[in-house]
């Protein structure tokens, strides 16, 4: 086992890692740019050092920086956490020249399920089902072309894409060719990289994703899938495990399919495979995301695994200790992302020092967050401050929990989304579980 | 189901109440002396009331203050948490006559388990093994000959006794004469019952406690037990479940044995029946308690159920709708009381103002407190101010969840016994599992 892990990433999910590590009783560097000297992450870890800038380009992003760090301190694996450096091909790479161990796949697998389309051919080639498109797409005639087979409305999505960047939504033809340039150049510019795929646009679906966790012998473990439909532009803001909409035997065949498909891809660590379901319960292969994901603890509350730990298990060589079956689901769990942003002025995201906090508590209720009272929260990042954890033995209790818990919670001197939740949480499409993609954007102005 | 309930406790307890409330749609109404004010429970209730000056008897053990209060709030039910009136049986029949729901068992019961000679003569008569001693000694010249008889070391207990008040260890008879006046009127002051009985003192054994729940249909689950032998002056500072000393069929026939005892009580409602456990694992009863126990969080963890929850829907007239293999034990679970004590100056209690205030959190971590920034633990009540509790797969694991929870937490201001229960948790004995309730007292000072 390692015996000491740098954590490239700041807030919450290094705070996760770090505790993680303590009790696995690894020691913990902590890297921070020059915006994140208060971090709690930074007083946390054993170690820390500081990376640059507050732009997360020139500090969390700056790979060299961070492996000199990792050097400094004699790290012999990296967590990348989630976001920045997580699914960054090219940097687990160097981690592999340097003698690092970069916790998560190979770079072999980050770059091929980094690329979407090429993603989505391998899925295919296991005999996933994926979402209606076309391949690369060469030119914008030629993509014109492809489009009027698929029919509108479709998205052009950069291979290279992730947090909502390089995508575009059309309706109709007409709007092709400037759309496509368009994305296509914020796909260069943000990723280097313009290449351009195009995908049936499917509405009054359920974004419902499986968590996998694969070892190095083979061994592939599906642990449930969580409903990540309800979104805000792409965002998600509420998630929960299992979903209302889909019933065991779903389940159980998607277990199969992904357990196929990560064998296929040869994955090691735990990832998540998301897919759309269209109403007639049919699960379509959007893409694989190589790396922890924000909403991963109501897997862990629904299944008592992990994830965190096992990653890091995982990535030391260790193999796969239980069953799919003594991991299976029990009862409820469902997230909410917490954000500072103001909800009453189109979500605008605020910053600013945190005055007053009080964090819920009790039986099965988790806030993994990295703030703390007089913290200033600082306006370079993720406008995401908080992730609020219930599980209870029904959906239904566990909505009532949650409810109660973003009721007591409370965090003043930062604008966040507290309320905007609560109602949420009442309305009839979320309580029914009938919620889709698309419902946010149809539910129109608070 | 209750729509308003009144919690007739304080501090963290208080506030576990509350949240079960909440997340239930019930409203709370709180209780406060005048040096609570500010406390958490008066403003996480929907409505409160003060009851009276600081100290208990004049406020929170106030009868007829507290009644009232139910009354003017119009409440149907009364959680009396654990301590104060929570085994008062003549509270109990004043709430019956109010018309008011206590929430626990019957008047009755209350009654017989509280005079602890009757309990042990009732268990007796189910069969229970019952620790060596004598009935109830009517005077000092008949109790020393009957001391004779069981033999030293032994205890001289108050049938009223609770608390560790109205006890005495005698080591030889040439103590007796002496120690005997002194409970007795130890205890007359107290409980205003000077009833004394002997009980043989038993050494170098387990305290093992086992949670029932029973409902108002006959139905009784036992939901595991807890080690409790970690006690400093029989005080419990650290609770696990299960215990490291009970194997699978010690666990399944002290079961049976309880199921028994408390069909034959009569019982309704959350208990526990605590036990001493020789070196050869014979079990023999010590006491009931009931009511809900400080250490309830280690069996909410290994088992899934809300003990309070389920305490207030069985009081609602409600089935219990699980069964005990639903709730059989899952992992291992470990309890430490945070007390605001000084373990340098012998534990002296402490009281201040909390300048800094650090919660650790993460995955199957939970910290019960009333505590906030800048509250000020008053002087008046019991030196508990928190109770940090961890679940993890195994005990091991858990273990060092709690090392990792341990070293996270920051409570400045007031003086406590996280470093001491660090250093206790890193001991062969406690490791081991195989500490006894002598060995804090054989262990000698720091």
């Amino acid at each position: 086992m390692f015996s000491k892990i740098l954590i490239a990433n700041r807030g919450e999910i290094a705070v996760r890692v770090i505790r993680a590590c303590r009790e696995m009783g690894i020691s913990t560097v902590a890297v921070y740019s020059e915006a994140d000297r208060d971090a709690l992450h930074v007083s946390l870890a054993d170690e820390c050092y500081c990376i640059g800038p507050a732009r997360a380009k020139d500090s969390y992003l700056n790979m060299s920086a961070v492996l000199s760090a990792a050097a400094a301190s004699g790290a012999q694996a990296i967590h990348p956490g989630y976001g920045l450096l997580s699914e960054n091909a090219e940097f687990a790479r160097l981690c592999e020249q340097c003698g690092i161990t970069f916790i998560g796949p190979s770079p072999e697998v980050l770059f091929r399920m980094g690329d979407k389309d090429e993603a989505k051919r391998t899925m295919k080639a296991a005999s996933v089902p994926v979402i209606p498109g076309s391949g690369l797409v060469e030119n914008p005639e030629e993509a014109k072309r492809t489009a009027a087979e698929i029919g509108y409305p479709l998205l052009i999505k950069a291979r290279a894409g992730g947090g909502g960047r390089g995508i575009r939504l059309i309706q109709k033809e007409e709007e092709f060719d400037r759309a496509f340039s368009q994305a296509s150049e914020e796909a260069a510019s943000a990723f280097g990289d313009g290449g351009m795929y195009l995908e049936k646009y499917m509405t009054g679906v359920k974004h419902v994703e499986m968590q996998v966790l694969c070892d190095t012998f083979g061994n592939i473990i599906c642990l449930g899938e969580r409903d990540c439909s309800m979104q805000r532009k792409n965002q998600k803001i509420l998630e929960e495990s299992p979903s209302p909409a889909v019933s065991g035997s779903q389940r159980e065949k998607l277990s199969q399919l992904c357990e196929r498909a990560m064998r296929a891809v040869g994955y090691t660590g735990a990832g998540t495979v998301e897919f759309l379901m269209d109403r007639d319960g049919r699960f379509y292969f959007m893409e694989m995301n190589t790396r922890l994901q924000v909403e991963h603890p109501v897997t862990e509350m629904v299944t008592g695994i992990d994830l965190v730990k096992w990653q890091i298990r995982v990535a030391a060589g260790l193999p796969l200790d239980f069953t799919a079956e003594e991991a299976s689901l029990r009862g409820h769990a469902i997230e909410c992302r917490i954000n500072a942003e103001n909800p009453k002025e189109n979500f605008r995201p605020g910053c600013g020092k945190v005055t007053l906090l009080h964090i819920p508590g009790g039986p099965s209720v988790r806030f993994d967050t990295a703030l703390y009272p007089d913290y200033s929260v600082p306006p370079f990042y993720d406008s995401m401050i908080g992730k609020l954890i219930v599980h209870a033995k029904t959906r239904e209790e566990a909505i009532r929990k949650m409810q109660a818990a973003l009721c007591e919670l409370v965090i003043e001197g930062v604008d966040h989304n507290g309320e905007f939740l609560l109602e949420l949480l009442q309305e009839d499409a979320f309580q029914s579980g009938r919620y889709t993609t698309s419902y946010l954007a149809e539910r129109g102005s608070l």
